[in-house]
C-alpha cells in the first residue's frame, strides 16, 4: 500500500505496539500523528506529530482524529487482570471511548480504521484448537468482553454509516519496545529477569499455552489490514503455533546462554489454558504470515533489551 | 418450583412483561417486590411491594435487591430503534446498569438471577433458520450488542464469583398488558388500530418474519428458568414458528371480524428480515414449550385490548 504522505493517526501510540507501528509508518513515509497518554521511548517520535492525552477525553479524541485518512486504534486503558477488578471503568474507558471514536469518524470520514482486538481473550476457553474467527466467543475477562463488544460496534457503524474498518484479533505479541510492566508481556518479563539473574515468577505450572507473534510480523499484519479490499472484516493474527510458558523460558535461556530459576504461583482465573490461532484467513486474504522464526525473534528481543532498556 | 413465600424482585416490573410476571408470581404466593420507573397498570400491583425508580440510580438498585432471593431482570431503557440513535446512553443505561446489578449481587447473593435477553436482536441477520443458541451473534442494533454483552457479564460473574443465572433470549412476546407504545409490540399496535378502524402503518412490505410468542408462555418460561438445574445457561424462548407481519394482520382481522387497511413505509435498517428461534433446548431442559396456539392468543389479546385499554 502507498503510505507516503498519507495522514495516519495512531491511537495508543506510546505503548509497545504503538511505538513499533509509528516507526514502521514513518519509515514508509506516512505523515504520522501519534496519540497517547505517555511515550515510553520519546526519541522514536522524532519527525512525527505527538498528541499527548487520553482519548477518553472527547477534546483529545477530536484533536487526534481531525484530518486523519487512516486510523489505527491500539489504545487500551486496562489489562485482562485489571479489567476484572474495574469492570465498569473498563466499559467506560475502553468500550464507550471506542464508540465515541466511531461517532467522531462519522464526521471525519477516515478511509479506514484498523482496530486491534485480542485473540487471547475474545474466545475464552477454546472448545477446540486452533481457533478460527468463527469459534464461539465467550470471554472469561471483562477485557475480552469489551474488546468483543467494540468489534460489534465497528460492524454496526459500517452497516449504519459506511464506516470502513478491519479488526485484528492479535495473539500475544513480543519484541523490541515491550517492557515488563502491568502484568503484560511475559516474554519481556522473562527476558528482563533472565538478564538480571532474578528468578521468574509465573502463574500456574507453566503449561499455559499461548500463540506468540513477533512484533514486526504483527505490524506487517496491521499494514496489510490497512489496504485489504476483500469481504472479511476480522482476522486472527498470530504465529499459528502454541508455545507453553516453559517453552518460552527455555528459548530465553538459550538466547541468554544461561539457566533461569522459576517460581510457580497459583493460576489466575482470567487465564485461559491454551490459545492457538488459526491464521489461514489472514494468510489468504491479507497475504500475510508470521515470517519470523520464534528462536531468532527471542534472540532479537534479548539483544534489544540488553541495549535499550534504561536501568536494566 | 416452590414460589410460595419466596422473596422475588422483578426489575422492569411496570412494563408489559414485568406486569404479567408480577401477576403470575403473586398468584403462586411469592413475596413480590416490583421495581420500575412507572406502572402502566397500577391496580395489578396490589399486595406487592412497589419500588418506584430507575435502577440506573445505584440507590434504587440496592433498595431493589436488598434481601432478594430470586431476581428477574427485565428492565430496558431503550428499544432497538432508540438504541441506535443513542448508543452511548444505551451502554450506560443498559449495560453498565446490568454490571452494577451483578456487582450488588456479589453482596446480596440471590439464589438466582433470570435475565431477559433478546432473541430478535442478538443474532443479527440469520445465516440459517431456525436460530439455535449456538448461531453466530452479530447484532445490527446497539440494543442487540448491549444485550449480548450483558449476557457475557453474567457468565463472567458466575465464573468469578459463583453468581447463579439463566438467560432467556426472548422472541417477540405479545398479549395482555402490551400497549402500542415506543416502536415496540406490533401485535398491540395492529390490534389497537384495528379496533379504532385506523389504517396500520408498517415498515417494509410486510414480509418481515418474526417469532411471536404469547406472553403467558413467555412467563411460564421465566418461571421454568428460575428452577432449572441443568448445565445450559442460555435459552431461546419463542414459538419456534415464523410469521410475517401480513400473517399477523390477517390473524388480527380474523379475530376482530373486519378488514384492516395497511400503509407500507420504507424498511428500517435495524430490522432483521427474519427471526425464527430453535426452541429445542428449552423444550429439553426447561420442559417448556409455547403451548398457546397463535390464533386463540391473538383473540385473547383482542378481547383484553377491548376491555382494559383506557381511552381506546
Amino acid at each position: 500500500m502507498q503510505l507516503r504522505g498519507r495522514r495516519v493517526t495512531v491511537l495508543g501510540a506510546g505503548g509497545f505496539l504503538g511505538t513499533n507501528l509509528c516507526i514502521a509508518l514513518r519509515r514508509k513515509g506516512a505523515a504520522v500523528r501519534a496519540v497517547g497518554r505517555r511515550q515510553l521511548f520519546p526519541g522514536v517520535f522524532k519527525g512525527m506529530e505527538w498528541v499527548q492525552g487520553d482519548i477518553a477525553d472527547p477534546y483529545i479524541l477530536t484533536a487526534a482524529l481531525e484530518g486523519a485518512d487512516l486510523v489505527f486504534h491500539l489504545a487500551n486503558a486496562t489489562t485482562p487482570h485489571s479489567s476484572n477488578a474495574e469492570k465498569i471503568g473498563d466499559i467506560e474507558e475502553n468500550l464507550i471511548t471506542t464508540v465515541r471514536l466511531l461517532e467522531v469518524c462519522r464526521d471525519i470520514r477516515p478511509s479506514r480504521i484498523v482496530y486491534i482486538s485480542s485473540g487471547g481473550t475474545v474466545y475464552g476457553i477454546p472448545k477446540s484448537l486452533p481457533l478460527s474467527e468463527q469459534a464461539p466467543t465467550d470471554p472469561i475477562s471483562a477485557y475480552g468482553i469489551t474488546k468483543l463488544s467494540a468489534e460489534k460496534y465497528f460492524a454496526l457503524f459500517e452497516r449504519l454509516y459506511g464506516i470502513d474498518y478491519r479488526v485484528l484479533r492479535l495473539a500475544n505479541p513480543f519484541g523490541p519496545f515491550q517492557l515488563p510492566h502491568k502484568n503484560q508481556g511475559v516474554v519481556a518479563a522473562f527476558v528482563t529477569h533472565a538478564l538480571r539473574d532474578e528468578p521468574i515468577q509465573i502463574w500456574g505450572d507453566g503449561s499455559v499455552v499461548r500463540d506468540f507473534v513477533f512484533v514486526d510480523d504483527a505490524i506487517d499484519a496491521m499494514l496489510a489490514a490497512a489496504s485489504h479490499f476483500g469481504e472479511p472484516r476480522t482476522f486472527n493474527i498470530g504465529s499459528g503455533y502454541g508455545r507453553s510458558l516453559l517453552d518460552v523460558i527455555h528459548a530465553v535461556e538459550a538466547a541468554c546462554g544461561k539457566a533461569i530459576s522459576v517460581q510457580f504461583n497459583g493460576g489466575r482465573i482470567e487465564d485461559v489454558p491454551a490459545v492457538i490461532l488459526d491464521v489461514s484467513l489472514a494468510r489468504g486474504e491479507l497475504h500475510w504470515t508470521a515470517n519470523t522464526e520464534f528462536e531468532p525473534a527471542i534472540l532479537r528481543t534479548v539483544r534489544w533489551m540488553e541495549c535499550f532498556t534504561p536501568g536494566l
